[in-house]
């Protein structure tokens, strides 16, 4: 329905060469502009205060043990939401299990982590800061006690209320943040809305990645159809490890294709550090598809379309006791 | 001169009451609000763009070896241009030998480093990236090679002219953006403007400073004369180890007190963790005073009318190669 309007839109608008252009291609069934509105939990409304502190949260290191590490530390805002390493340095150098996915429209997921153990961002959120080989707080009582250190009870109660300052209302905090971390106006969008092209590759790539099958999975407006797929590549288990079922084993979930251009190096181990020898492996492995060098470009030049606008964020300033050291451990 | 007009100021609006108030308590000889401008060398002449420019590298891992470290992660915007650690984190977990000085306001101090060891804040922003507990970065080609990997080239070229990207005019870029780093509207300053009032306790603590001679160093509206003293306290022999005369052990560069109630924890080893025990130790180690608990309090309280206002910094949004990895090392 969504591409049918944007097609008819670029008819209305014909005296328009941008908009001729557009119309000159058919955009394969589903696809379309990425969604102008998330979902946001029942029990977690957004309000400014409370993306304020969610923002001011994402970016302080003080929710780590060692205060060297924050969200933003693996989740970069200026590198599209992701560190651009195989595998995060978190306390004392130690490296992740995965690549960091992005942070950036993470609001439209039905679950995160590639394994999908956390269902909403408010799971997500509590998990790094307890993690040993991330953020390394022994417990949330440290944590939430560090916070309290560092200034934030006042801020927590504006926006939860009376004691508001707890492990659960940091992660809505960060939560509502995240749900702002959309990235409108790709270049794809704005051909999908009749009001402005890509180019020929571009075009070429588009009908090829509905011709052999990706969009079977990497589809809509997302670019994932948000399911568990089996990605036969690695030694990682996937989706295993939190079900135990031997039926999920190296099931990960579909990755969305926004952006993707900007998050190197790839797949959930980050060993493969260019978009052309994903997209071959991908093609391989899940459709049983030999690309040609030529086909491969059409295809990186299409997922080149789907770089957004990252949203402007004004740097925080992170509250902190006047004249007293914080406590940060090894 | 600065003080007289600002008591004039704070006459002729007589029918402020905090104006009424500053007019109480005379400012001590030489203090004043932090001047507006900074001194900018002729060959680092500020635009817009380097500006610009300066805050991308700021903040960029891509400055570093691993891509794990900027600027931000131990000069944090967030907490007044530090990363209130004893000493900082580098490259591999490394502690860097000193407590980081904050990037605020350093465009006014007469050079950089504990030690003094670079005369401008162009000379300041080549030393850690080669410093190999900090960014880690073999040499200088390595960097440039990286950024220019990176996608800073076209940038570097719009600022500085063709071939832009090297070193030096890195270093300038940044330096430029840290000229704008000030923190203008301490509550002192306004109460020094007669613009508003600061408390009785504050008061005496400004009066107490003048009284015992603090501010024979922490001098003017800087509250450093920017000179080098000798603080014999710890092992460091501080500006010694640049200079190798005897003369210069333990010589230290006299830090400012502009937002030090934000700095903790205190001193070029960070071991300090409280400004009540730093103002206690100074007192009695430069000037043989030993204070009160209640002129610290006062003296404290002082010091915090001296945390001025951080400007807004938009977070930037790094160049990045369209489907490629960075050449990031442990």
């Amino acid at each position: 329905m969504k591409v049918r309007l944007s097609i008819m839109c670029a008819l209305m608008v014909f005296t328009s060469s941008n908009a001729m252009a557009s119309s000159a291609v058919a955009i394969p069934e589903g696809m379309g502009p990425l969604p102008e509105k998330v979902d946001v939990p029942a029990n977690n409304s957004m309000s400014a205060a409370k993306i304020e502190l969610g923002k001011q949260l994402y970016f302080d290191p003080a929710l780590s043990k060692s205060g060297n590490i924050s969200c933003n530390s693996c989740h970069n805002l200026g590198s599209w939401g992701v560190d651009n390493q195989m595998r995060s340095i978190g306390h004392q150098w130690q490296r992740g299990g995965r690549n960091a996915p992005t942070s950036f429209n993470a609001a439209f997921w039905s679950a995160q982590f590639w394994d999908g153990r956390a269902p909403l961002l408010e799971d997500q959120a509590k998990g790094p800061p307890m993690n040993p080989v991330e953020m390394a707080d022994d417990d949330a009582d440290m944590l939430v006690a560090r916070l309290q250190q560092a200034g934030y009870g006042p801020l927590f109660d504006k926006v939860f209320g009376k004691k508001g300052l707890n492990f659960d209302n940091m992660a809505k905090a960060i939560a509502a943040f995240e749900r702002i971390l959309l990235t409108p106006n790709a270049p794809f969008d704005k051909f999908a809305r009749g009001e402005g092209d890509i180019s020929p590759a571009a075009k070429r790539g588009m009908e090829k990645v509905a011709e052999i099958g990706c969009t079977s999975c990497h589809s809509g407006p997302l670019f994932t159809n948000n399911t568990y797929q089996q990605f036969n590549y690695g030694v990682d288990a996937g989706r295993k490890e939190v079900t135990g079922n031997d039926g999920d084993d190296h099931y990960f979930r579909v990755q969305s294709w926004r952006n993707v251009a900007m998050t190197a190096p790839y797949f959930h181990d980050g060993a493969v550090e260019s978009l052309d020898e994903a997209v071959r492996i991908m093609a391989k492995a899940q459709l049983d598809v030999t690309l040609s060098k030529a086909e491969i470009a059409d295809i990186v030049a299409f997922l080149k379309t789907l770089t957004g606008e990252v949203p402007s964020v004004t740097y925080p300033v992170f509250p902190r006791p006047a004249g007293k050291a914080l406590d940060f451990r090894d």
